[in-house]
């Protein structure tokens, strides 16, 4: 059976299956109607393996702007220098793994020679580098010095396509900028350029992976604009907790963030499941 | 690309959709070692669209032993007869649902008058039955009466499957059974005949979906036995929270529910989505 | 700062503080109006430490009805026999503790040596007995035998409080039962006796702990009744899984288990947290 | 019964209350052996009505260095001003809220005038700065403005207590900044300080109330230096869908932002119902 035929079962079901399906046909038709497509991707996606699924959405025109957080801007960097996540358990003495170099992130282990490849690269660029920049400028100069077809932070240095990362400085990349540099990453730049992409004649879409600020700063975004079209999200925080990464579509009416005849769908669900299934979905059906 | 495509590269990710990838293989070497499958079924999985799921892995031979609730049993009994669970959404006005006769259950929406197909045929039955029964035979009785091939009560009557439902009494059929009935449901005789199955010379799996009374009662039963060889689980409740439907399978070991070196896995996702993805992948693997 | 003090500063936050805040008073109004409180209480609450503030409640009429699981029952006992739960960590190695004769539920740990203990007990109730009995009525005749003034079971015989548990078999005294004797549990006793409760001429009140069958079976009594004037639920399930336990009250009133102008709420919270302070908040007010 | 006397209580049960009680402890000794206690506040806490418990912990001395978000600035400037928050549900129609100038978060309505009136404020102020700041010296120069004795900026401005906003940006005042001056917030100077305070010659504790970029921003700090000597954590993500907000403290060893034998703990609670109580309780057993 055919991932897509799965997912159109899936609209006849109910719960989260249901909304899954739900979601992906609210993508595709995102796409179809050439809708501006705004993705934020939150947390620990690169580590947990997602880095071509969203490298390959991006080649595919499926993603127009990128909205990440500093943690996945480093894992991504790390891979792109050949560096490798380890594939490895939870339940594990963290204090021995410390002592072994090896930092994790739930059930992914990386060693910290990665970092270290990871300083001396950035560092590099940051030599060469002076004066202000929008995170999502600074991303352009890392990108354009990245040799690996399967970057995401190359694939879009090539096709034109902005990554904003406003908690650059929430991550590793944060602490070299400011031990090895005079650069001001000056968030104004980013917020100035994506009123600029709220503005276009054209519809919206966003697609939201697992909350955090990629959510939030898009979002708001939209406070000085019309409101998205379309909207989908993938989450496991709950609305019920009553913070931000579970919050629903419905309340982002309220602020107006959201069109009053939006199209939408929350998924209950990791995205490391739920993320790859909308995108076969939109191959099998768009390509 | 095709669902074990998937769940095959679901191996290199992490989090979730790796749980997931080993549990499906787990399932596998179930079946490829000739395992005796004890399926547990929670809650409402078949309001919620996995009835067919369920049969048909009766009838791939997945499921050697079903184990589920008096909800399942209830909802897919009147599927059987002809009624159908509706596509609803959550957010409603519950009061004016019960003042149209419609019942919810999330996001589906059921007739009341499902429910009087369900008394009807059921205190049909109940007329033609004397004496004591396990749950299981009772359900051998009414898988006789139906005439439904995608029935799993049906299905399962056939092919000599056992269904236990330790919980019938806690569903409307209970109450038909104590209005309309002097028949007796005597669990003992449940608990031996799960006893003699675990006492069969095989090795034993176990898989598990959302917890409840069929997890726990089907795990006690290994207490005299040797335990489970095999055991996946799939369910969103999670073990912090301390209850029986979120403890770890590491857990049933302090118990000797599960053997010292059984091989186990946990899934952390809906089973309306992670089930059926497991299910296409042991049909293309295995058949 | 009382407790009482605090729970009512909380009806001015938000979120499940503020849930936890109208809780306690809609239970503070069911005692004041003389409803007759069925109280529902899962899985593991016993094991976690909350004997006490059971039989304490009972004592000070604050449950006119409990109903609950084999477990809570299993655990009861074996302290009333003078076992002790033992304070534990999850993070342990299970093979390990299952070597040493110790069970784990989560944190807690239980010596094997105590389900010994019970068997002998309980078997020796068993020997004494003949017959058919409702759940409720096989736990008075346990209750009668137990000599522990903060048993849940002995304070409940002693004042006549009925306590029913529909998944009796679902537990160690299940086997017991299987094993030992010729005694039927026919539910049948218990859905005829709860139904008696739910047609006095007074106001219905239902407490939920943590969900599961004892909460569905006490709902579904109210379909044959007028259904419930007031609810509270304290639970760690979501709705938005599509289970039992995390189900709205508002679902509920689709089934007319809840009266439509039932006053009700529930707690997303750990009822080891919330049951305690919902506790010492009605001792506060009402004592 | 006080407070503090159930929180004791609690170390005796299991699951999330035993948490919270070693939790409490564990702060109690943080202030008791005079560490420096690092406090990050996630999301929507503002809104919920920790307010006051946030200004009071700090008059109490029990916050040393507050890090949280854009959020809960705006909203206590919000409260400062004298805009209140009005207790809400969610069940509510989005876009008729909208209409009405009124925005939701979860269950909390706020009024758009509230906003315009943070507008004003917020712009006048910029009005008279000029240059580069970190998010810390710019709080300063707000706390400096607000005449409100429960305002947690003005009470920290009074006490020369910095408040990092890492996330100043991902907010309303992020648009005024951006709209309305030509300040640079710069966070290489939040890094520069934070680093600075993890130097001292003192004890390290963190305190992390919902994760976020709080919660990340302050662990990274501790990448140059020691480590944390202790650290709590109340949280209501799980660690198993593998994101930042749920990550154990134990994942936070293997990076060495916690010493190898510091004592920690995480309650997975709702903060509106955890925090307060632990608040009480370390009243009680220090002043």
């Amino acid at each position: 059976m055919k991932i897509s035929e799965l997912v159109d079962l899936f609209e006849k079901t109910a719960f989260n299956a249901k909304r899954l399906s739900i979601a992906a046909k609210i993508y595709e038709e995102m796409i179809k109607n050439n809708a501006f497509v705004f993705f934020t991707l939150a947390g620990a996606m690169i580590p947990a393996g997602m880095r071509n699924v969203i490298s390959d959405m991006i080649k595919n025109d499926f993603i127009h702007c990128l909205v990440t957080t500093g943690a996945n801007v480093v894992h991504e960097i790390c891979e792109s220098l050949g560096f490798k996540h380890i594939s490895g358990v939870p339940e594990v003495d963290d204090v021995e793994l410390s002592k072994k170099g090896i930092s994790r992130i739930y059930d992914v282990f990386i060693e910290q020679k990665a970092f270290e490849g990871l300083e001396e690269f950035i560092s590099g660029i940051l030599k060469e580098l002076n004066g202000t920049f929008g995170s999502y400028e600074f991303l352009q100069e890392v990108g354009k010095r990245i040799n690996d077809k399967n970057s995401f932070l190359r694939v879009s240095y090539e096709r034109g396509i902005p990554i904003f990362c406003p908690t650059l400085h929430d991550s590793i990349i944060g602490l070299h900028i400011t031990i090895y540099s005079n650069i001001v990453i000056d968030y104004k730049r980013d917020i100035s350029k994506l009123l600029d992409l709220c503005f276009q004649k054209k519809k919206f879409g966003i697609v939201i992976i697992g909350g955090g600020v990629p959510k939030n700063f898009t979002l708001q975004s939209m406070l000085l604009a019309e409101g998205f079209d379309y909207a989908i999200q993938i989450t496991t925080d709950l609305p019920e907790w009553g913070g931000l990464s579970g919050a629903t579509l419905d309340e982002a009416k309220s602020w107006c963030k959201l069109k009053p005849n939006a199209k939408y769908m929350t998924v209950y669900c990791d995205a490391t499941i739920a993320l790859p299934l909308i995108y076969a979905y939109l191959l099998d059906k768009l390509k």
